[in-house]
């Protein structure tokens, strides 16, 4: 490519609305073009890495067997409302009329159409099993779409779609995808990590997602330095270390006036946070009958409200209202505690506060505290479950070391669907004793324009973008000093181009006729990993410049060694 | 690509809803499946075709200095309403809310995006000219959506949009434009035709329609087989032949009772077709105040409305009400002439009507026509213009022979916009003296999806498709006989599709273990080009047996020669 035929538009500034890097990024290195809000042109420069990252995608899904094919944006009411989605999604399902007054989605993913074609064209075990995918536009609706292509409303993903006979068969096929997102995220030269992610109503582990790592991401992703351990907070199981202690303390209620938070509580009793428990207070209901709940934590700990649903009971929970509160503990938030309440409440302890001996917690009596307390001898012994987040420290659960957090993007996801959508719409396949049985399914995701937000959160620096080699959107940038006045630099621009072309190395000259500072400027910024100056002074010495994208210093290299030397940078 | 690997899903019977050959046989292909009212999935079959289609496509946009972005499907009504398309487009714009309300359109076509990239992109006319493409998916509302991918409502489209300082320079990129046009559909290895087009509102020869040439086309294209002349029905130009000759008859008014059609008025009268004249009566309004036009035809012509629109004074018109008919002529339909109207009105006459002599028309008088009608002797001379279709024998209208007619699809169109949008939209350039003016621009379309019909249309037999090379899902097929029971018929396979495909021959091995009955007929319905049989007995022998899609009997090849011989079919 000659940057003369291209269209390169950079920034000094990027525009105000954009509040992350790369979003910036993006905006100032002409990668995007705002149209609304959430909805981008991806301009030439961005397209190129799009491109890029489809094509890589496109070729590891059919090396794992996926078949490619291509789902209508614009899809039918009547399929969304066969699976209810048409009504549970709300209004993040954009939805639109057609001039007979029809119903459509405009599709934010695509398990109604897949499995609307899949149940029309399997019909016997012997076509299974089978993976389809199809890269394409996709729209949600986000209340408030913001952080450029990283949470967009028109975006592109990578869907797949997999069925199998059994559960067996279902956890090959995920295995398969699990692999292939593998090999994709490394061919893209990002680090990543798969977590396990909490399979909400479908139960089980077929859940993981892949996150790019970036200090600036907004998931928190727990794993294990010494072992295979890693899932998202969600998903990630804290167990309590140790062993309860024997009780030393009588069970005394103190005055703690004005006193609420844990923090303000042990400050003023002079004990550790680690030994102050928190009350919540928890209601649920059925059929009109109301029941109460305490959860306890330690002070120093974070509810996971993922968790306290998978708690046998808890599945339609609500916080308990402040009249609630008074007529079940007899007094004010702030001072709760599982001792004496008014009326009958299960006590739901985390695995932690269950290890604890000699605890502090609230007197259900406002501007008091009781300390001392402990387990069968002050309050029968609690139901006891995980709920709350885990912390760096925690004991792994496979019980091989201790537990890391680290910030994520998520860009994948992979999920064992099992027979949800083919038992909606009866989708279903005669088994080996002709017998019809549903089909067992997998979905597997890639937010395809979200990967170069997240790329660029994970790689930059103060000039602008870093791009790793796969995704760059140019792999090398020839930058000729003067080509318009020496005919020396010319020829050898020339040459050079010719010859890193010919081995089908994506390299642009910029033939536009500037300065060298803005020239360089304008690459540095839309990340180029690799350039080459060619100078008169330097050609005479039989020289040209290389400088690798995060290199100090430029460094010199033969004409005649340049070709190999960047052959050998990019693992060619 | 093997087949066990791929989705082959072929049909007996086309559903009832496919009218054209082209629907028919991608159902039954198992090309496209159907979601909904003119919305398809291209199932894996046809989305090959379609890559097929897109990359050349993309290949020659580049050659041409195309530069790819991508520009969003869902796009604010606010830059609609800039250029008054909002409101202009009808139910055929496919129109949505967003969650707060705000308006938005399915983009059938991006004029509007695109002047607005460019409106803050371009400043100087030194980033002049420059040509941005997309290849996106369209969705248009169409009243009758049928003919499956031939007028469906969601759609692959390639649109360009020039830019330039001038009207030289916008013309030089459109013919830069029609260049790539004619390297694309030669590419395609279609018969195909570019036929002047009628440019509305902008007037001049600024645009030009590619069609693919079949007999079931819905367009007639007019040429001239010994010129270049072409264009489409209308524009093609239709000139009077001859001169007029002398009147030698005298006008008389002659019973025609219940003969209101030229056919039959002049079978009654015994003289030719040729000789009668229809008259067509016309109102236009101006400020309320109404005039009344004539337009004459000869009787065995047709009327052309875009011809009428364009004579001077009758852009605006509509057809004559009956009230006013029985006004202005005094009596009703089927007797009207120019001769002795009741109110004064505007006659036109087409060129071979102003030719003419001793003419037969209606005389204005129920059962009664005028034989013998001179111009100049029986009515003044009339207003002279184009109003008509050509027909086959026609003078072309560059004198250079005679004009033939065949049918057409229209897969492509490439237009000279002017500043119709750049006005619009204010967007302007400053041009070398500093002065702000408006771009102007070039629009270039190519139906990505409809090829595919097109394609098939002129290229079928009754087993199913023929694709040729460039455009097929697959350029070779190879079918093993009992690949399973034979080590020698798998190994032969096996090294075949090894040698195709190490060569960038895009070959499938049917390894599904059909019969050959069902295997030759999936790969006929499908089209593949090139067939390669290995069958034990012929392996026996050394040979393998080839048979092209539109060959009556496969040839026996050498094993050791039959890479060479494809290589050779395929023309690499």
């Amino acid at each position: 490519m000659r940057a003369s035929r291209f269209f390169i538009s950079t920034l000094k500034e990027a525009p105000s609305d954009a509040e992350i890097v790369s979003h910036k990024l993006m905006m100032r290195a002409g990668m995007i073009k705002r149209l609304g809000s959430g909805i981008y042109t991806y301009m030439p420069v961005g397209l190129r890495v799009i491109r890029k990252v489809e094509a890589i995608v496109r070729e590891e899904m059919n090396r794992a067997g996926g078949i490619e094919l291509l789902m209508p944006l614009v899809q039918p009411a009547e399929l969304w409302q066969e699976t209810g989605r048409w009504d549970k999604m709300g209004d993040e399902l954009m939805r639109v009329k057609d001039r007979h007054g029809r119903d459509f989605a405009i599709q934010p993913t695509s398990e109604e159409v897949i499995t609307d074609v899949v149940r029309s064209e399997i019909k016997s075990y012997r076509q299974l099993p089978v993976n389809f995918y199809h890269i394409q536009t996709k729209f949600r609706d986000e209340r408030r779409p913001r952080f450029g292509l990283m949470r967009g409303r028109e975006f592109t993903m990578k869907d797949a779609y997999s069925f199998d006979r059994d559960v067996a068969g279902m956890q090959t096929s995920y295995q398969t995808m699990f692999d292939a997102y593998t090999r994709i995220f490394t061919r893209f030269g990002l680090k990543f990590r798969a977590v396990a992610a909490d399979n909400g109503a479908i139960g089980g582990t077929g859940s993981h997602e892949f996150h790019v790592i970036a200090s600036t991401g907004e998931d928190a992703l727990v794993y294990c330095p010494t072992s295979d351990f890693a899932a998202n907070m969600e998903a990630a199981e804290a167990v309590a270390s140790g062993e309860r202690g024997a009780a030393t303390q009588t069970l005394t209620k103190t005055p703690t006036p004005g006193t609420t938070k844990c923090e303000t509580v042990a400050a003023l009793l002079g004990v550790n946070l680690a030994q102050t428990v928190k009350t919540i207070a928890l209601t649920t209901e059925n059929d009109g009958k109301k029941s109460y709940w305490v959860l306890l934590l330690r002070g120093d700990h974070e509810l996971n409200e993922i968790k306290v649903g998978k708690v046998d009971g808890l599945a339609g929970h609500r916080f308990s209202t402040e009249a609630e509160i008074l007529e079940v503990f007899g007094t004010v938030p702030g001072y709760l505690g599982p001792v004496g309440t008014k009326v009958p409440v299960t006590v739901v302890a985390d695995r932690t506060v269950a290890n604890m001996a000699d605890f502090v917690c609230g007197a259900n009596e406002e501007d008091f505290h009781h300390i001392g307390v402990n387990w069968g001898r002050d309050l029968p012994e609690p139901v006891v479950a995980d709920l709350r987040n885990v912390v760096e420290g925690d004991p792994s659960p496979d019980g091989k070391g201790v537990l890391a957090i680290e910030r994520g993007i998520e860009v994948g996801h992979v999920f064992q669907l099992g027979t949800a959508y083919s038992q909606a719409m009866g989708a279903t396949f005669l088994d080996d004793g002709g017998r019809p049985a549903p089909l067992q399914m997998g979905c597997y995701g890639i937010g395809v324009t979200r990967i170069l937000g997240a790329a660029i959160e994970q790689n930059f620096d103060d000039k602008g973008i870093v791009w790793p080699d796969a995704l760059a959107p140019f792999e090398v940038v020839l930058c000729p000093m003067g080509m318009d006045r020496s005919e020396m630099v010319k020829d050898a621009t020339e040459q050079l181009y010719a010859s890193l072309s010919a081995m089908g190395i994506d390299v642009i000259v910029d033939d536009r006729g500037l300065r060298p500072g803005a020239m360089f400027a304008d690459w540095e910024l839309i990340g180029v990993p690799h350039r080459v100056v060619i100078g008169e002074r330097g050609l005479k010495e039989g020289n040209l410049e290389y400088q690798g994208r995060r290199d100090a210093e430029a460094s010199s290299v033969a004409v005649g060694e340049m070709v190999g030397f960047i052959k050998a940078k990019l693992g060619k």
